[in-house]
């Protein structure tokens, strides 16, 4: 298999690092990481969907390099994605011998990526990581920011820290194991990034191959760069900026929690927040019809879900909604879109019209 | 009660604050709270037994100045400072409303603040917080530097992370109301700065009168100006200089593992540790008998235990040894003292040594 290699750097001063992007690069994952400095036992954390495909040929590859893998595996889906699934990880890693100058190699998709940089960040009072996501949604996004968690018994990723990772590896060859439901999933992310910051990125997904590793490892990057110029302008979310990578979040945070997380693909219900935040933006924001109904089709060429179940109920939806980190001391926060390509934070979002919204 | 209060400063650019320090501040919290721009809610952190004394008044201290406070609290004791209950105290401030403007106030002792400042350091991925301590041990060391963290089954501090408080408030008149052996384990850390450190304070301690509050606070302030400045010249304990804090702690901590937690009050173990620390001094750093027998005499007089009781298995001590973060990459880093008020990093400690010393 040709190996192309490009990058996206994301600068963030000292903890700056880069995104390397291309098609059959997990065999080489030892040699990308002996640039980094890093050395010695590292954590391999995968679930028990990626472990099977690809645990061993990351294990191979670390071997290769000199460095002492361990392999650590969580059951696969958002269930692990816990604070006891962190503890038990960290208590593996004591016990596996792994000191404070040992690294996390988180293999697998958002969930593994959250988890496993969560770990990272809480293991000896924080050890070093890298990030090998193996999805889109993980690669266009989790990956890349620092941001790791875990889920509150009551809301999404309610407990976590900001910790940025040494090196991020997306092979693209990883996309191609993907279950077509997943892969649509994760487009979701790339509508919303084509939809807050690139309207040329938007139209040129209208004739996308997914079966082409060249373009799908241009698409990546093009992604990649786009959330890395935003993280790099705002890395804990504090000027507003990084706030824009929330369009169609909100209300689709809302919906995962109320439909019972597991039922709707995270995506899927960034799918429905999309829909529910181009809405609002028509009515907020003087988004045209022709626009919604663009970035309405374009959600349906990856298969995502437009319409709300009727059964997801709006009550329990707008609970979910008040418990979200977005709900700064009580004020709404509201990404909106006034034109395809751009985006902004709007305070003036009422509750009672996100309800409307969902109604409709 | 008069109020006189004096301050220390730790510097770390962007992370610097203040520890405040004087004999009847904790009226006066909320007022202090005010210049450092935090603002509505906050969860007050506390345990079981500091909680009933001294909650009331920092509550409604806050109260007074414009804070919204939530109490929670912990059964007082090292048991509590396990991940389990940091993850319970997120869900809790989840359930009271808190969203990530919202602050921590650790009031209590060691256990307390590094709980509580682990709480701020994962919660919503990182709240401010504010350290109140009402111990000894956590006035002259825990409460100031930013380690926070949990302990794992297999080791102490083994979960955690760097987050540095907003401010340290220490009021030494909450030192008043400590039982003795509390008030003595305290003085294990003091005892250890003025040997690494400061041989004019130790000297100074021989005639220390634990009734006279303006002494008292000069000695808090002493010992936290030490602690600062070993903190601001190290804060990720990357050079060296931080681990000279951990003089005492690295025997003291295996002893703690090995006795079972709740034997020994933590400065007891470090009690012994430091006379580990003290013996092995004499025979790899020249340290003299006679200061040697001048740190004996100093630990007793603060009632604190120097040969370690002939129930607690050598083995068992070393095991846990082990598995200390001291333990760098499988080598030993011990340190020692050539004379009072000097110490450093060895590197040349053998297990072994450490054996011959702890059997001795």
């Amino acid at each position: 298999m040709e190996e192309t290699v490009s990058a996206v750097d994301v600068r963030l001063g000292a903890r700056s690092y880069r995104v390397s992007i291309g098609s059959g690069l997990l065999a080489s994952l030892g040699d990308f990481l002996k640039d980094t400095g890093l050395r010695g036992k590292c954590a391999v954390i995968t679930d028990s969907t990626v472990g099977p495909i690809y645990g061993t040929v990351v294990c191979e590859s670390l071997v290769r390099a000199g460095f002492l893998p361990v392999s650590l595996q969580v059951p696969a889906g958002e269930q692990s994605k816990s604070l006891s699934s962190a503890g038990e990880l960290c208590e593996r890693m004591i016990a596996a011998g792994l000191d404070r100058h040992a690294f996390v190699v988180a293999l697998g998709g958002g969930v593994v990526g959250d988890l496993a940089g969560f770990v990272a960040a809480i293991y000896q009072r924080g050890v070093p990581y890298v990030q090998v996501p193996t999805t889109i949604v993980a690669q266009v996004d989790s990956a890349v920011g620092g941001k790791t968690g875990v889920n509150a018994a009551h809301g999404k990723n309610l407990i976590g820290a900001f910790h940025q990772p040494r090196l991020v590896l997306a092979d693209v060859e990883t996309l191609r194991t993907l279950p077509a439901r997943e892969f649509n999933e994760g487009c979701a992310e790339i509508v919303k990034h084509a939809i807050i910051r690139d309207r040329a990125l938007f139209d040129s997904l209208a004739k996308f191959d997914r079966l082409d590793s060249r373009a799908l490892a241009g698409l990546i990057e093009r992604n990649v760069a786009i959330k890395a110029a935003i993280v790099s302008a705002d890395e804990h979310e504090t000027t507003g900026e990084r706030a824009l990578l929330n369009f169609g979040h909100t209300v689709g945070h809302g919906i995962e929690a109320a439909a019972g997380y597991g039922r709707f693909l995270h995506g899927e219900a960034v799918s429905l927040g999309i829909v529910a935040a181009s809405l609002l933006s028509m009515k907020k924001a003087g988004l045209s019809q022709t626009e919604h109904e663009a970035i309405l089709a374009r959600l349906r060429q990856f298969e995502l879900p437009t319409r709300l179940a009727s059964d997801v109920s709006t009550e329990t939806i707008l609970t979910a909604l008040r418990a979200d980190k977005k709900f700064d001391a009580g004020q709404v926060r509201f990404i909106l879109t006034p034109r395809i390509g751009e985006a902004f934070v709007a305070k003036d979002v009422t509750l009672a019209e996100i309800r409307e919204t969902v109604e409709a």
